[in-house]
């Protein structure tokens, strides 16, 4: 049942893996059976767990490197929406027997430009074999002051709803990585292909918003999505500008091309910016924290005690989407 | 490229999920993009992240319950090896079209019970399409004393080799579970498929060893090939008595019919078994040790300075083995 040895396991992880894990005492270098890690002082840890699969959440024929630094910052991305500091992560490769060494070796460069861009270690994980498709599976921790994580309970009427960063680039990339997105400036093609294989995690943004969002998640589901989640965790409703929405010029040149993408645009998911909840006499501090942070912030509307979701256009009049979100199966 | 909703993510979570992460006000009822976790006062954290693909590791009509106890045993193998106490895991599910809510339910059945036998909360993970086979990733954590953990490297010459319950029973229960043992008694066939798909950690065990076994591992890749991570690591070699390695009366039965299979027994791999160093003066404790937490436990050799396993039998003999252990791919 067990496949014959291909390459050697050992030698993977002594020659490609090891270097990753030089950062963290605690990992060991990979030669043990586990890690060992404590938090700062003062600090606990956030954690979460994602999950990639070939022809599921990239596509096969993908650039390894960006395969690798996708996984991370996906997760980097959910910390980050929690206020937490990157620190570690573990990794599972489940490598079919299509994957070469080349492919590996691509693959931890690319893990390694990202360690070093958010200053966290590889300290553990798996590497196994599998009939295919590839999949992996990526755990990250971060640190955070004890009991001040932001949650996405806690909004409350009145509070400005907040995002970071541009909407819709992950949705639209996807269609240009697939060649499915036409009447596009070969610039405009090339940037939305790389903001979907190459998310940005608001990792220095979150922790600035410790003690001014009320409440917070990352945009992974698409934005309306999210922000029923937002929503029915909180027990509020909402109401959203679609004209506020920030776009890149990308997708601003796609709107205005093909008006009906801003379903698209604004339920698409893949976006991996931060959502959150600020209250109405705070929005004036937002200038201040998206100039440390170098990333714009921009306020698209208002939670409301009514349930549900309202989203209008620039002359009020309601618009109405058959999806708000994506589930995974 | 994403597949259409089969059945709905945020119901299965709710429904299966949630109720597993009832014991960890942090993994906040898995409603949230992550978990927080703090360790208990003066200890850290022991992190270890294992996967599993269907038709590498289980059998694909394997018991769905069996199946999640495995993937959570295996884990929780790694924490009791480096003397850590369990605490909490996280969770990535790859899933094909095949599975439908009744595997999920007798999956989740099956981590419910082991949850409650080993003292581990779900807190958090994902859950995914596949398009096959069957994968997934956990990552499990564990506590112990900051500093405390049990190391693989340590062992010195003199040290007598040690090792918990039996060994050899996953091997063969491996070939029992395929139906490729045959001249056994339905009784031995079926404990030890028992033991191939139900492995014991030694959750109760590891902690007992800090202080007692100067360096340590799981036995997950055949005692001989573990024992060689010990040696490596530590500088030192070994000498192995093999009539002296513990077996359960299933796979006793197997050698007398048939003693090639003593070469599978050493190396075949997963026994989930401890093997630790203890010094030569201190094994005496090893009774008490065995005593208080239910587990056999037997020295079969001694670690040597001079380089290399050499594996002897009853009348001193020199045995040789043509693999000494299992690498993944």
């Amino acid at each position: 049942m067990r496949e014959a040895p291909r390459i050697d396991e050992f030698a993977f992880i002594a020659r490609y893996l090891s270097p990753l894990a030089a950062g963290e005492a605690g990992a060991l270098g990979l030669a043990d059976d586990a890690a060992t890690l404590a938090p700062a002082p003062g600090c606990e840890f956030v954690l979460t767990k994602d999950a990639m699969v070939a022809g599921v959440h990239f596509l096969p024929d993908d650039p390894p490197g960006a395969i690798a630094r996708k996984l991370l910052r996906v997760n980097l991305s959910d910390l980050a929406a929690k206020g937490a500091r990157p620190r570690a992560y573990l990794l599972a490769l489940m490598l079919p027997p299509t994957i070469d060494e080349a492919w590996l070796a691509a693959f931890t460069r690319g893990l390694a430009a990202d360690q070093a861009a958010y200053g966290v270690t590889l300290i553990g994980g798996d590497t196994t074999a599998t009939p295919g498709p590839l999949a992996l599976s990526l755990t990250a921790i971060g640190e955070v002051a004890i009991g001040r994580a932001i949650r996405r309970p806690g909004a409350r009427a009145g509070d400005a709803i907040v995002v970071s960063g541009t909407i819709g680039d992950g949705a639209l990339g996807l269609l240009a990585a697939r060649g499915d997105l036409s009447g596009l400036s070969a610039a405009h093609l090339a940037e939305l292909t790389r903001r979907y294989r190459l998310p940005e995690p608001r990792t220095t943004l979150g922790p600035l918003l410790i003690g001014l969002a009320r409440a917070g998640l990352d945009v992974s589901d698409g934005l309306l999505g999210d922000l029923g989640h937002l929503c029915d965790t909180g027990g509020v409703g909402a109401a959203v500008a679609a004209d506020r929405v920030p776009l890149s010029p990308a997708v601003a040149a796609v709107l205005a091309a093909d008006p009906v993408r801003l379903e698209l645009v604004l339920t698409g998911g893949d976006d991996y910016e931060l959502l959150f909840a600020v209250p109405a006499e705070r929005t004036g501090e937002l200038a201040a924290v998206a100039a440390a942070c170098g990333v714009p912030l921009t306020p698209i509307g208002r939670f409301e005690a009514a349930p549900g979701i309202r989203v209008h256009d620039r002359a009020g009049r309601a618009l109405t989407f058959g999806r708000l979100g994506y589930t995974h199966f």
